[in-house]
C-alpha cells in the first residue's frame, strides 16, 4: 500500500532533498562545507526573515527551545508562560527545570488570547522574558504574534517565540514585527529530516544572553556566536542534514517566500472548506497554515479513526494530544506539500467516516477544496 | 580530483549506509519505525558489550557527554577529570559550566597515566565521579580504562569514560570492566553521518541520575529512560540519521564485533608499522587502534604539510590541535577502513613528505604495512 504522511512533522521530504544525503560524506573543516554552512546561515535569515543570526543545532525542536531558555534567563530572573496546548506547556517545563520563577498565563486551547488580560499579567509580573508559540501544533491554532510583539515592545519585555511548527507555513516576519528570538525546527515546513533546530537572536538578545548566569556548555549560545562569525560551529555539525537543509533552501528560495506562504495558506483554506463542507468543525478558532485541527464528530471513535486511515488507507495523520486524545485529528498540509495532498487529505477522510458510519454527502469535501486549489496552478518547483 | 577522508571522525560512510538515507522519511511513532528503535538499541548494547540501556541522543557527542555531567553530579559533588589531551580538558570544561568542584588530573599529553597518583588523587579528593577518555582523538592516546576502573571500583567512585573515537576500534568491554557509563557518537567506528550521540548507564548511574539537583530537559535521563522503557524516544528524533545507524549496526554484527576491533588494531599496526619504516615518530606511548598520530619531522612545515596531502593530493588528514598544532598529524584508520585505505594514506604521506624535502627509502612504508594488512583478507562486508 502506498503511504502518505500528513502529519505536522516530521513532514514528507522532496526527492532532491533525500537524494542529496546519500551523497559522501565530508569533512566539516573544509572550504566545501564552510560554503554550504554560509548558504545556510544566509538561507535561514531569508526564512526567518530577519538581520538577526541564525543558529543551527544539531538537537530537535527542544534542544534550541532550552538554548532560549538557558541562555536569555538569569537565576533571578522572571518569566511569563503563554500556554494554550501541549507545545506552550513546553516552555512553563522547561524554566521550571532551571528553577525560573515562571508566571503561567494559561489559554483555553484552541482560543485566542485576550491581550488586555496579557497586558494585566505582564504589568504584575514585570518579567525579563515572554515565551509564546506562532502555531501550536496540538490545537492547530494560529497566535497572533504580532499583537504580542507590540505588547512586550510596548512593556519592555523580550519575546520568544516558537515557531517550530509555524516557520515558513505562517507569516513570521521577525524583523518587521520586532521579534527578540524566533526557534524552529527542520521536520516541518522546512522540508528536511529531523535533526537539527534553530533560532534566531537579536543584538539585545545576544546581549542578555552574554550574561546569563544559567549553566549550559552545549546548547551556550556564546560559543555559538563566537563560531557563527567565524562562519564555523561549536560542536561537530549534523554534516549529512544541513546538507538536507541547504537544498530545501535552495527550493524555497525558488518559490520565494512569500508564495511558499501563500501555497501553504491555499492548502489549509481548501482543507478547512472542504472539512466544513462535510459538516465537520474546526477546532481552533483561529486556524494556522501548518496543521487543520477537526472536532471528531459525535458517534465517532476518534482514535479508531485515525487508526483506520492509517492501517486501511496508509495515510497517517496525527491524533489529538493531551486532552483532546480521540476528541480531534489533525491534517497536516505543510512543507512539501501541493494540492493533490489536500486532495488525499479529503477523500480518505470522507472514506474512514463513511466506514465508520457518518452521515454526509460523499465527494462534496473533494469538490469544495477543489475550487480552492485551482488558484494554486504550479507554485512548488 | 577523488577525495579521500583519513579524519578521526567524520569518517568515510559505506555505500548503504548513505543511500537508505535517501529512503522517504517515516513518522517515528509507527511500529515500522519502533522497529528500527528496538534493533538500534539492542545493536547498541552489542557494541557498547552491555546489558545496561544506551541511550540515543539527537546531538554531536559533547552532547552525551553534558548529559552525563548533568545528570550524574549534583551540586554538592566533587569530580576528577583526567585530562590528557583536548578531550578530557571538555570534562573540566562540562563540570565547570555546571560549577561543579571538578579536580583536574593533568597527564602529559601522549602519556599514560601514573596509577599511584592517580589514586592518591582520588583518596585526596574523595569525587563522586571521575572521568577518563578511552582514546584521545587529539593525541591518538589509549588510555588504559581497565585499570582506571579497577581503581574506580576499589575506592568507590563512579567512572565515566569518553569512548567517542574509540569505541568500535578499542576494546571497551562496558559490564566486564564494569564502567558505570560509557559515551560515544556516532561519526567514528560506527560508520554514520555526525548528529546522534550515546550512552550507556548502569542501574547505579541511573539511580543517581534520578536524584540530581542540576539543571536538564532535553539532556534528561529520567525522561530518556522513562521513553526507553516504552520503545520510544523523549523528543523527536533524528529519524534519518537513526536508520543510517541501524544499517551500520547490521554490518557491524555481520562483521562481529571482535574482528571489527582486530581490523582496526590490524589496521593500526600497519599504519604504525609504515610510519616507523620511513623513520616518523609517534606520538603517543600507548597508540589507539582508532587514530595514529605521527610527529612531524624536523625541517618540515606541520601545517603545509596536512594542506599539501589535502590539496595536492586529495587526501584529508587531521593536523594537531592545541599546543600541537603543527608539530603532529593524525591518521585516521576508523570505521569503514580496510587495507588498501593504509595504502593510500601511507603514499600520500610518502609523496608529500618527498614534495617537502624529507629524505627517507621511498617505498618502505607501504612495504612494511603490506606484511600486516595480508592478514586482513576478506574481514569487512
Amino acid at each position: 500500500m502506498k503511504k502518505y504522511l500528513m502529519t505536522p512533522g516530521p513532514t514528507t521530504l522532496p526527492e532532491d532533498v533525500l537524494s542529496i544525503m546519500a551523497h559522501p560524506i565530508i569533512h566539516h573543516r573544509t572550504k566545501e562545507y564552510q560554503e554550504i554552512n554560509q548558504r545556510v546561515n544566509e538561507g535561514l535569515q531569508y526564512i526567518f526573515s530577519t538581520q538577526n543570526p541564525v543558529f543551527t543545532l544539531a538537537s530537535s525542536g527542544t534542544g534550541a527551545m532550552e538554548t532560549a531558555v538557558c541562555n536569555l534567563l538569569s537565576s533571578t530572573d522572571k518569566a511569563i508562560a503563554i500556554i494554550g496546548g501541549k507545545f506552550g506547556e513546553r516552555w512553563a517545563e522547561l524554566c521550571k527545570a532551571y528553577k525560573i520563577e515562571v508566571n503561567i498565563f494559561e489559554v483555553e486551547w484552541g482560543i485566542p488570547i485576550d491581550m488586555d488580560r496579557l497586558r494585566e499579567a505582564v504589568r504584575a509580573t514585570k518579567p525579563a522574558l515572554l515565551f509564546a508559540t506562532l502555531c501550536e501544533t496540538s490545537t492547530g491554532m494560529l497566535f497572533d504574534i504580532k499583537a504580542i510583539s507590540e505588547l512586550c515592545q510596548e512593556e519592555g519585555v523580550m519575546l520568544v517565540v516558537d515557531a517550530i511548527s509555524g516557520l515558513g507555513a505562517d507569516p513570521m516576519p521577525t524583523d518587521e514585527w520586532g521579534v527578540d528570538v524566533v526557534v524552529s525546527g527542520s521536520q516541518k515546513g522546512l522540508m528536511c529530516p529531523p535533526g537539527l533546530a534553530f533560532l534566531s537572536m537579536s543584538q539585545k538578545a545576544l546581549e542578555k544572553a552574554s550574561k546569563s548566569d544559567l549553566p549550559k556548555y552545549y546548547f551556550s549560545i556564546p560559543k555559538a556566536y563566537k563560531a557563527y562569525q567565524k562562519n564555523d560551529t561549536a560542536f561537530t555539525p549534523a554534516i549529512t542534514l544541513v546538507r538536507a537543509l541547504s537544498c530545501a533552501i535552495e527550493r524555497i528560495k525558488k518559490e520565494g517566500l512569500q508564495n511558499l506562504i501563500r501555497r501553504h495558506s491555499i492548502l489549509a483554506e481548501a482543507t478547512r472548506l472542504g472539512i466544513e463542507a462535510i459538516g465537520l468543525e474546526l477546532f481552533p478558532k483561529n486556524p494556522s497554515n501548518a496543521v487543520t485541527a477537526v472536532k471528531v464528530p459525535e458517534g465517532i471513535d476518534g482514535k479508531k479513526l485515525v487508526k483506520l486511515m492509517k492501517d486501511g488507507y496508509g495515510v497517517n495523520f496525527a491524533g489529538g494530544q493531551g486532552h483532546l486524545e480521540g476528541k480531534i485529528f489533525r491534517v497536516a498540509h505543510l512543507g512539501y506539500c501541493d494540492k493533490f495532498d489536500v486532495i488525499v487529505a479529503l477523500s480518505c477522510i470522507e472514506m474512514a467516516l463513511s466506514d465508520l458510519g457518518y452521515s454526509f454527502t460523499k465527494g462534496r469535501a473533494i469538490e469544495s477544496a477543489e475550487k480552492i486549489i485551482k488558484q494554486l496552478a504550479c507554485s512548488i518547483g
